[in-house]
Protein backbone atom coordinates (compact mmCIF):
# COMPACT_ATOMS: atom_id res chain seq x y z
CA UNK A 1 0.00 0.00 0.00
CA UNK A 2 2.48 3.01 -1.27
CA UNK A 3 -1.03 5.19 -1.50
CA UNK A 4 -4.01 5.01 0.73
CA UNK A 5 -6.90 5.21 -1.97
CA UNK A 6 -9.81 6.95 -0.73
CA UNK A 7 -13.34 7.27 -1.17
CA UNK A 8 -15.44 9.97 -1.43
CA UNK A 9 -16.80 8.74 1.59
CA UNK A 10 -13.84 8.80 3.65
CA UNK A 11 -13.14 12.56 3.48
CA UNK A 12 -15.09 14.99 5.27
CA UNK A 13 -16.28 18.30 4.40
CA UNK A 14 -13.75 20.09 6.46
CA UNK A 15 -10.25 19.10 4.48
CA UNK A 16 -9.90 15.73 6.61
CA UNK A 17 -9.39 11.92 6.07
CA UNK A 18 -11.23 9.25 8.18
CA UNK A 19 -10.80 5.41 7.72
CA UNK A 20 -12.67 2.76 9.10
CA UNK A 21 -12.47 -0.39 7.25
CA UNK A 22 -9.97 -3.25 9.20
CA UNK A 23 -8.11 -3.42 5.32
CA UNK A 24 -6.73 -0.56 5.42
CA UNK A 25 -6.42 -0.04 9.46
CA UNK A 26 -4.61 -3.60 9.59
CA UNK A 27 -1.91 -2.07 6.65
CA UNK A 28 -1.17 1.23 8.86
CA UNK A 29 -0.98 -0.82 12.38
CA UNK A 30 1.19 -3.69 11.12
CA UNK A 31 2.90 -3.01 8.03
CA UNK A 32 3.54 0.39 7.82
CA UNK A 33 3.20 0.66 11.99
CA UNK A 34 2.26 4.24 11.41
CA UNK A 35 2.53 6.70 14.06
CA UNK A 36 0.53 10.33 14.43
CA UNK A 37 2.74 12.88 12.55
CA UNK A 38 3.53 10.64 10.09
CA UNK A 39 2.58 11.88 6.74
CA UNK A 40 1.41 9.56 4.02
CA UNK A 41 0.48 9.68 0.44
CA UNK A 42 -2.94 9.55 -0.59
CA UNK A 43 -5.34 9.64 -3.46
CA UNK A 44 -8.45 10.74 -4.08
CA UNK A 45 -10.26 7.43 -6.08
CA UNK A 46 -10.45 8.86 -10.00
CA UNK A 47 -8.87 12.11 -8.80
CA UNK A 48 -5.81 13.88 -7.58
CA UNK A 49 -2.62 12.54 -5.32
CA UNK A 50 -1.00 14.26 -2.07
CA UNK A 51 -0.30 13.92 1.28
CA UNK A 52 -2.02 13.52 4.48
CA UNK A 53 -0.74 13.60 8.30
CA UNK A 54 -1.80 10.82 10.45
CA UNK A 55 -3.55 12.45 13.37
CA UNK A 56 -4.79 9.57 15.51
CA UNK A 57 -4.27 5.80 14.67
CA UNK A 58 -6.53 3.02 16.58
CA UNK A 59 -8.63 0.37 15.99
CA UNK A 60 -11.51 1.28 14.83
CA UNK A 61 -9.82 4.43 12.46
CA UNK A 62 -7.38 6.05 10.90
CA UNK A 63 -8.12 10.41 11.08
CA UNK A 64 -5.87 12.33 8.81
CA UNK A 65 -5.69 15.82 8.24
CA UNK A 66 -5.09 16.37 4.18
CA UNK A 67 -1.79 18.39 3.36
CA UNK A 68 -1.98 18.14 -0.46
CA UNK A 69 -4.21 16.95 -2.94
CA UNK A 70 -2.50 18.59 -6.27
CA UNK A 71 -0.93 15.70 -7.72
CA UNK A 72 -1.73 14.03 -11.08
CA UNK A 73 -1.86 10.61 -11.29
CA UNK A 74 0.42 8.55 -13.62
CA UNK A 75 -0.14 8.89 -17.07
CA UNK A 76 -2.29 5.24 -18.03
CA UNK A 77 -0.77 2.77 -20.91
CA UNK A 78 -2.59 3.38 -24.45
CA UNK A 79 -3.61 0.08 -23.97
CA UNK A 80 -7.21 -1.89 -24.44
CA UNK A 81 -6.36 -5.55 -22.81
CA UNK A 82 -8.39 -8.31 -23.86
CA UNK A 83 -7.13 -11.26 -21.71
CA UNK A 84 -8.72 -14.92 -22.75
CA UNK A 85 -10.43 -15.35 -19.12
CA UNK A 86 -7.53 -17.11 -17.34
CA UNK A 87 -7.89 -19.58 -13.85
CA UNK A 88 -9.04 -17.71 -11.05
CA UNK A 89 -6.17 -17.73 -9.46
CA UNK A 90 -3.93 -16.29 -12.12
CA UNK A 91 -6.44 -13.73 -12.68
CA UNK A 92 -6.95 -12.05 -9.50
CA UNK A 93 -3.00 -11.64 -9.91
CA UNK A 94 -3.26 -10.57 -13.42
CA UNK A 95 -5.40 -8.08 -12.16
CA UNK A 96 -3.01 -6.67 -9.70
CA UNK A 97 0.05 -6.30 -12.02
CA UNK A 98 -1.42 -4.88 -14.97
CA UNK A 99 -3.45 -2.51 -12.59
CA UNK A 100 0.05 -1.74 -11.26
CA UNK A 101 1.39 -1.32 -14.88
CA UNK A 102 -1.04 1.41 -15.69
CA UNK A 103 -3.88 -0.49 -17.89
CA UNK A 104 -7.53 1.10 -17.82
CA UNK A 105 -9.42 -0.90 -20.13
CA UNK A 106 -9.65 -4.47 -19.32
CA UNK A 107 -11.96 -6.92 -21.30
CA UNK A 108 -12.06 -10.74 -20.15
CA UNK A 109 -13.06 -13.37 -22.63
CA UNK A 110 -14.23 -16.63 -23.29
CA UNK A 111 -12.19 -18.55 -26.03
CA UNK A 112 -12.06 -21.97 -27.27
CA UNK A 113 -9.42 -23.12 -24.52
CA UNK A 114 -10.94 -21.37 -21.75
CA UNK A 115 -12.35 -23.62 -19.36
CA UNK A 116 -15.84 -22.90 -19.19
CA UNK A 117 -16.46 -23.39 -15.19
CA UNK A 118 -13.87 -20.11 -15.09
CA UNK A 119 -17.14 -18.02 -15.41
CA UNK A 120 -18.80 -19.55 -12.54
CA UNK A 121 -15.28 -18.78 -10.32
CA UNK A 122 -16.28 -16.09 -7.30
CA UNK A 123 -13.19 -14.06 -8.46
CA UNK A 124 -15.71 -13.01 -10.88
CA UNK A 125 -18.15 -11.00 -8.58
CA UNK A 126 -17.37 -7.42 -8.87
CA UNK A 127 -16.61 -6.53 -5.49
CA UNK A 128 -13.58 -9.60 -5.66
CA UNK A 129 -12.52 -7.55 -8.75
CA UNK A 130 -12.82 -4.13 -7.46
CA UNK A 131 -10.80 -5.24 -4.94
CA UNK A 132 -7.85 -6.59 -7.05
CA UNK A 133 -7.74 -3.72 -9.15
CA UNK A 134 -7.73 -1.48 -5.56
CA UNK A 135 -4.68 -3.94 -4.61
CA UNK A 136 -2.88 -2.57 -8.05
CA UNK A 137 -3.65 1.45 -8.02
CA UNK A 138 -2.72 0.72 -3.95
CA UNK A 139 1.05 -0.68 -5.53
CA UNK A 140 1.46 1.96 -7.99
CA UNK A 141 0.25 5.17 -6.40
CA UNK A 142 -2.35 5.67 -9.21
CA UNK A 143 -6.28 6.56 -8.84
CA UNK A 144 -7.91 5.86 -11.94
CA UNK A 145 -9.95 2.36 -11.53
CA UNK A 146 -9.92 0.40 -14.95
CA UNK A 147 -13.02 -0.60 -16.12
CA UNK A 148 -13.10 -4.53 -16.36
CA UNK A 149 -16.06 -6.28 -19.02
CA UNK A 150 -16.85 -9.47 -19.08
CA UNK A 151 -17.63 -11.39 -22.73
CA UNK A 152 -18.61 -14.95 -22.32
CA UNK A 153 -19.02 -15.55 -25.86
CA UNK A 154 -16.15 -15.18 -28.76
CA UNK A 155 -18.01 -14.81 -31.71
CA UNK A 156 -19.97 -12.20 -30.58
CA UNK A 157 -17.21 -10.25 -29.37
CA UNK A 158 -15.88 -10.66 -32.73
CA UNK A 159 -18.96 -9.07 -34.39
CA UNK A 160 -19.98 -6.56 -32.09
CA UNK A 161 -17.24 -5.24 -30.04
CA UNK A 162 -14.32 -6.01 -32.08
CA UNK A 163 -15.09 -3.27 -34.95
CA UNK A 164 -15.46 -0.64 -32.58
CA UNK A 165 -12.69 -1.68 -30.60
CA UNK A 166 -10.31 -1.38 -33.57
CA UNK A 167 -11.73 1.61 -34.76
CA UNK A 168 -9.26 3.91 -32.96
CA UNK A 169 -6.61 1.21 -32.29
CA UNK A 170 -4.28 -1.16 -33.54
CA UNK A 171 -5.01 -4.91 -33.12
CA UNK A 172 -1.83 -6.99 -31.75
CA UNK A 173 -2.68 -10.22 -30.98
CA UNK A 174 -0.09 -12.22 -28.73
CA UNK A 175 0.17 -15.78 -30.16
CA UNK A 176 3.30 -17.91 -30.39
CA UNK A 177 4.94 -18.55 -33.83
CA UNK A 178 3.67 -15.39 -35.31
CA UNK A 179 5.98 -14.53 -38.12
CA UNK A 180 6.41 -10.70 -36.47
CA UNK A 181 8.38 -9.92 -33.30
CA UNK A 182 6.35 -8.01 -30.53
CA UNK A 183 7.34 -4.61 -31.09
CA UNK A 184 8.95 -1.99 -28.71
CA UNK A 185 8.25 1.02 -27.32
CA UNK A 186 5.22 1.68 -29.42
CA UNK A 187 2.97 5.15 -28.26
CA UNK A 188 0.00 4.11 -30.61
CA UNK A 189 -3.86 3.50 -28.80
CA UNK A 190 -3.65 -0.30 -28.86
CA UNK A 191 -5.79 -3.68 -28.53
CA UNK A 192 -3.63 -6.60 -26.92
CA UNK A 193 -5.17 -9.48 -27.59
CA UNK A 194 -4.06 -12.58 -25.01
CA UNK A 195 -4.75 -15.76 -25.55
CA UNK A 196 -5.62 -18.48 -22.85
CA UNK A 197 -2.95 -21.26 -21.27
CA UNK A 198 -2.75 -23.49 -24.48
CA UNK A 199 -3.22 -20.24 -26.72
CA UNK A 200 -5.91 -19.30 -29.30
CA UNK A 201 -6.90 -22.00 -31.19
CA UNK A 202 -6.19 -21.26 -35.59
CA UNK A 203 -9.60 -20.45 -36.11
CA UNK A 204 -9.62 -17.80 -33.65
CA UNK A 205 -5.91 -16.35 -34.59
CA UNK A 206 -7.41 -16.41 -38.42
CA UNK A 207 -10.78 -14.57 -37.44
CA UNK A 208 -8.68 -11.46 -35.39
CA UNK A 209 -6.34 -11.31 -38.63
CA UNK A 210 -9.20 -11.36 -40.71
CA UNK A 211 -10.36 -8.22 -38.76
CA UNK A 212 -7.66 -6.51 -38.65
CA UNK A 213 -5.48 -7.16 -35.74
CA UNK A 214 -1.80 -8.35 -36.26
CA UNK A 215 -0.17 -11.17 -35.19
CA UNK A 216 3.11 -10.85 -32.91
CA UNK A 217 5.61 -13.36 -30.68
CA UNK A 218 7.81 -13.09 -27.56
CA UNK A 219 10.00 -15.15 -28.18
CA UNK A 220 10.09 -19.15 -28.10
CA UNK A 221 9.55 -19.34 -24.63
CA UNK A 222 6.13 -20.65 -23.23
CA UNK A 223 5.42 -18.25 -20.32
CA UNK A 224 2.41 -18.42 -18.00
CA UNK A 225 -0.36 -15.43 -18.51
CA UNK A 226 0.52 -13.00 -16.04
CA UNK A 227 4.11 -13.45 -16.54
CA UNK A 228 3.45 -13.15 -20.77
CA UNK A 229 0.78 -9.99 -20.23
CA UNK A 230 3.40 -8.17 -18.06
CA UNK A 231 6.17 -8.43 -20.20
CA UNK A 232 4.02 -8.17 -23.18
CA UNK A 233 2.74 -4.61 -21.78
CA UNK A 234 6.53 -3.73 -20.20
CA UNK A 235 8.05 -4.40 -23.97
CA UNK A 236 5.28 -2.95 -26.03
CA UNK A 237 5.13 0.61 -24.00
CA UNK B 1 4.00 -28.48 -17.79
CA UNK B 2 4.93 -27.90 -21.20
CA UNK B 3 7.94 -30.18 -21.15
CA UNK B 4 8.79 -33.01 -19.04
CA UNK B 5 12.42 -32.30 -18.19
CA UNK B 6 14.16 -35.11 -17.36
CA UNK B 7 16.44 -36.17 -14.67
CA UNK B 8 19.36 -38.58 -16.20
CA UNK B 9 18.07 -40.98 -13.83
CA UNK B 10 14.56 -40.79 -15.45
CA UNK B 11 16.38 -42.68 -18.80
CA UNK B 12 16.96 -45.89 -19.25
CA UNK B 13 19.94 -47.43 -21.18
CA UNK B 14 17.51 -48.73 -24.05
CA UNK B 15 15.98 -45.44 -25.33
CA UNK B 16 13.33 -45.37 -22.21
CA UNK B 17 12.28 -43.04 -20.08
CA UNK B 18 10.25 -44.07 -16.86
CA UNK B 19 8.58 -41.70 -14.47
CA UNK B 20 8.01 -42.18 -10.99
CA UNK B 21 7.46 -39.21 -8.67
CA UNK B 22 3.93 -38.07 -8.13
CA UNK B 23 4.32 -34.62 -9.21
CA UNK B 24 5.06 -35.41 -12.87
CA UNK B 25 2.69 -38.78 -12.44
CA UNK B 26 -0.49 -36.00 -11.10
CA UNK B 27 0.38 -33.71 -13.88
CA UNK B 28 0.14 -36.12 -16.53
CA UNK B 29 -2.81 -38.05 -15.42
CA UNK B 30 -4.99 -34.98 -14.03
CA UNK B 31 -3.97 -31.74 -16.01
CA UNK B 32 -2.20 -33.49 -19.19
CA UNK B 33 -4.95 -36.22 -19.13
CA UNK B 34 -2.76 -38.62 -20.97
CA UNK B 35 -3.22 -41.50 -22.78
CA UNK B 36 -0.65 -44.41 -23.89
CA UNK B 37 0.16 -42.91 -27.91
CA UNK B 38 0.72 -39.51 -26.51
CA UNK B 39 3.72 -37.77 -28.23
CA UNK B 40 4.89 -35.18 -25.19
CA UNK B 41 7.50 -32.91 -25.47
CA UNK B 42 10.69 -33.80 -23.20
CA UNK B 43 14.04 -32.29 -22.27
CA UNK B 44 17.01 -33.54 -20.67
CA UNK B 45 18.10 -31.63 -18.10
CA UNK B 46 21.31 -29.43 -19.16
CA UNK B 47 20.53 -30.91 -22.56
CA UNK B 48 18.38 -31.30 -25.44
CA UNK B 49 14.75 -31.52 -26.42
CA UNK B 50 12.59 -33.72 -28.17
CA UNK B 51 9.84 -36.03 -28.23
CA UNK B 52 8.76 -39.15 -26.51
CA UNK B 53 5.80 -41.71 -27.26
CA UNK B 54 4.13 -42.29 -23.74
CA UNK B 55 3.19 -45.97 -23.51
CA UNK B 56 1.72 -46.75 -20.19
CA UNK B 57 0.87 -44.51 -17.60
CA UNK B 58 -0.46 -45.86 -14.10
CA UNK B 59 -0.64 -44.04 -10.96
CA UNK B 60 2.68 -46.11 -9.98
CA UNK B 61 4.94 -44.96 -13.31
CA UNK B 62 4.69 -42.88 -17.17
CA UNK B 63 7.05 -45.05 -19.42
CA UNK B 64 7.95 -43.59 -22.57
CA UNK B 65 9.55 -44.25 -25.91
CA UNK B 66 11.99 -41.55 -26.55
CA UNK B 67 11.42 -40.80 -30.74
CA UNK B 68 13.62 -37.19 -30.68
CA UNK B 69 16.02 -35.82 -28.89
CA UNK B 70 17.74 -33.80 -30.95
CA UNK B 71 16.26 -29.92 -30.42
CA UNK B 72 18.40 -26.94 -28.41
CA UNK B 73 17.03 -25.09 -25.47
CA UNK B 74 15.55 -21.69 -26.23
CA UNK B 75 18.71 -19.21 -26.06
CA UNK B 76 19.58 -17.83 -22.57
CA UNK B 77 19.20 -14.16 -21.62
CA UNK B 78 22.73 -12.12 -21.60
CA UNK B 79 22.14 -11.48 -17.67
CA UNK B 80 23.01 -11.94 -14.36
CA UNK B 81 20.37 -11.25 -12.07
CA UNK B 82 20.93 -9.66 -8.47
CA UNK B 83 17.85 -9.77 -6.77
CA UNK B 84 17.17 -8.32 -3.14
CA UNK B 85 15.64 -11.71 -1.47
CA UNK B 86 12.03 -10.53 -1.63
CA UNK B 87 9.95 -11.84 1.07
CA UNK B 88 9.29 -16.08 0.93
CA UNK B 89 6.49 -15.83 -1.23
CA UNK B 90 7.21 -13.40 -3.75
CA UNK B 91 10.87 -15.22 -4.06
CA UNK B 92 9.02 -18.18 -5.00
CA UNK B 93 7.22 -16.90 -7.96
CA UNK B 94 9.60 -14.51 -8.80
CA UNK B 95 11.94 -17.49 -9.29
CA UNK B 96 9.69 -18.80 -11.59
CA UNK B 97 9.18 -15.95 -13.82
CA UNK B 98 12.65 -15.59 -14.00
CA UNK B 99 13.64 -18.69 -14.96
CA UNK B 100 10.52 -19.50 -17.65
CA UNK B 101 11.97 -15.73 -18.88
CA UNK B 102 15.54 -17.35 -19.61
CA UNK B 103 17.46 -15.90 -16.78
CA UNK B 104 20.55 -18.03 -16.03
CA UNK B 105 22.99 -16.54 -12.96
CA UNK B 106 20.94 -15.33 -10.30
CA UNK B 107 22.28 -13.67 -6.97
CA UNK B 108 19.99 -13.31 -3.98
CA UNK B 109 21.39 -10.01 -2.18
CA UNK B 110 20.81 -8.70 1.36
CA UNK B 111 20.43 -5.26 1.41
CA UNK B 112 19.47 -3.12 4.32
CA UNK B 113 15.55 -3.02 3.73
CA UNK B 114 15.83 -6.95 3.49
CA UNK B 115 13.91 -7.67 6.12
CA UNK B 116 16.89 -10.48 8.10
CA UNK B 117 14.09 -13.02 9.03
CA UNK B 118 13.46 -13.84 5.33
CA UNK B 119 17.17 -15.32 5.46
CA UNK B 120 15.40 -17.72 7.73
CA UNK B 121 12.37 -19.23 5.23
CA UNK B 122 12.13 -22.47 4.13
CA UNK B 123 12.12 -21.33 1.05
CA UNK B 124 15.62 -21.09 0.66
CA UNK B 125 16.06 -24.60 1.23
CA UNK B 126 18.40 -25.63 -1.89
CA UNK B 127 15.60 -28.27 -2.82
CA UNK B 128 12.93 -25.56 -2.54
CA UNK B 129 14.60 -23.15 -5.46
CA UNK B 130 15.23 -26.05 -7.16
CA UNK B 131 11.50 -26.75 -7.28
CA UNK B 132 11.11 -23.55 -8.33
CA UNK B 133 13.33 -23.19 -11.24
CA UNK B 134 12.31 -26.50 -12.57
CA UNK B 135 8.53 -25.01 -12.65
CA UNK B 136 9.91 -22.43 -14.54
CA UNK B 137 11.76 -24.56 -17.17
CA UNK B 138 8.48 -27.07 -17.58
CA UNK B 139 6.60 -24.05 -18.21
CA UNK B 140 9.07 -22.44 -20.69
CA UNK B 141 10.23 -25.44 -22.55
CA UNK B 142 13.93 -24.34 -20.99
CA UNK B 143 16.24 -27.37 -20.14
CA UNK B 144 19.51 -25.33 -18.62
CA UNK B 145 19.22 -24.92 -14.88
CA UNK B 146 19.87 -21.28 -13.45
CA UNK B 147 22.22 -21.40 -10.78
CA UNK B 148 21.33 -19.76 -7.59
CA UNK B 149 23.87 -17.73 -4.84
CA UNK B 150 22.61 -16.35 -1.64
CA UNK B 151 24.64 -13.15 -0.85
CA UNK B 152 23.69 -12.13 3.26
CA UNK B 153 26.13 -9.45 3.17
CA UNK B 154 25.78 -6.48 0.91
CA UNK B 155 29.21 -4.89 1.84
CA UNK B 156 31.37 -8.34 1.36
CA UNK B 157 29.34 -8.40 -2.16
CA UNK B 158 30.11 -5.29 -3.10
CA UNK B 159 34.11 -5.54 -2.20
CA UNK B 160 34.52 -9.63 -3.31
CA UNK B 161 31.71 -10.28 -5.87
CA UNK B 162 30.91 -7.09 -7.50
CA UNK B 163 34.30 -6.12 -8.85
CA UNK B 164 33.94 -9.78 -10.93
CA UNK B 165 30.63 -9.54 -12.10
CA UNK B 166 31.35 -6.21 -13.70
CA UNK B 167 33.89 -7.21 -15.42
CA UNK B 168 32.80 -8.16 -18.29
CA UNK B 169 28.78 -6.90 -18.08
CA UNK B 170 27.24 -3.74 -18.22
CA UNK B 171 25.97 -3.01 -14.49
CA UNK B 172 22.30 -1.67 -14.32
CA UNK B 173 20.71 -0.71 -10.91
CA UNK B 174 16.92 -0.24 -11.33
CA UNK B 175 15.42 2.67 -8.73
CA UNK B 176 13.13 4.86 -8.82
CA UNK B 177 13.82 8.21 -9.45
CA UNK B 178 17.30 7.46 -12.00
CA UNK B 179 17.92 10.35 -14.41
CA UNK B 180 17.67 7.68 -17.01
CA UNK B 181 14.88 5.45 -18.29
CA UNK B 182 15.67 1.67 -18.25
CA UNK B 183 17.18 0.90 -21.35
CA UNK B 184 15.27 -1.19 -24.79
CA UNK B 185 16.32 -3.75 -26.80
CA UNK B 186 19.95 -4.46 -25.54
CA UNK B 187 22.27 -7.36 -26.14
CA UNK B 188 25.07 -6.63 -23.39
CA UNK B 189 26.08 -9.12 -20.78
CA UNK B 190 24.48 -7.24 -18.36
CA UNK B 191 24.50 -7.30 -14.50
CA UNK B 192 20.96 -6.25 -13.50
CA UNK B 193 20.09 -4.98 -9.59
CA UNK B 194 17.17 -4.83 -8.45
CA UNK B 195 16.22 -3.35 -4.81
CA UNK B 196 13.93 -4.46 -2.33
CA UNK B 197 10.29 -3.38 -1.54
CA UNK B 198 10.87 -0.13 -0.41
CA UNK B 199 14.05 0.02 -2.85
CA UNK B 200 17.75 0.53 -2.29
CA UNK B 201 18.91 2.72 0.36
CA UNK B 202 20.85 6.23 -1.16
CA UNK B 203 24.05 4.58 0.34
CA UNK B 204 23.60 1.36 -1.38
CA UNK B 205 22.98 3.13 -4.61
CA UNK B 206 25.97 5.18 -4.23
CA UNK B 207 27.79 2.59 -3.72
CA UNK B 208 26.92 0.34 -6.96
CA UNK B 209 27.52 3.87 -8.91
CA UNK B 210 30.72 4.13 -7.15
CA UNK B 211 31.62 0.75 -8.84
CA UNK B 212 30.30 0.95 -12.20
CA UNK B 213 26.60 0.85 -12.89
CA UNK B 214 24.80 2.53 -14.39
CA UNK B 215 20.97 3.62 -12.51
CA UNK B 216 18.17 3.41 -14.41
CA UNK B 217 14.12 3.57 -13.86
CA UNK B 218 10.78 2.10 -15.08
CA UNK B 219 8.87 5.21 -14.68
CA UNK B 220 7.09 6.97 -11.80
CA UNK B 221 5.03 3.36 -11.08
CA UNK B 222 5.83 1.20 -7.88
CA UNK B 223 5.66 -2.01 -8.77
CA UNK B 224 6.02 -5.03 -6.75
CA UNK B 225 9.29 -6.81 -7.28
CA UNK B 226 8.03 -9.75 -8.71
CA UNK B 227 6.08 -7.05 -11.71
CA UNK B 228 9.04 -5.12 -11.92
CA UNK B 229 11.59 -7.50 -12.24
CA UNK B 230 9.80 -9.55 -15.36
CA UNK B 231 9.06 -5.74 -16.45
CA UNK B 232 12.41 -5.17 -16.64
CA UNK B 233 14.06 -8.18 -18.52
CA UNK B 234 11.18 -8.17 -21.09
CA UNK B 235 11.90 -4.29 -21.61
CA UNK B 236 15.97 -4.78 -21.81
CA UNK B 237 16.46 -7.89 -23.99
Amino acid sequence: MNLILLDPNDLTDDGHVCITDPRRLTHLLNVHRSAPGDLLTVGVQGGSMGKAMLKELTAERAYFQLETLNEPPPPPLPVHLVLALPRPRMLARTLEHVTSLGVKEITLLHTKRVEKSYWQSPELRTDKIHQHLVLGLEQARDTQLPSVTLSKGFRPFLEQQLPGLLSKRRGLVAHPGMPNACPRGISDPTLLLVGPEGGFIAWEVEQLMLAGCEGMHLGPRILRVETAVTALLSRLF
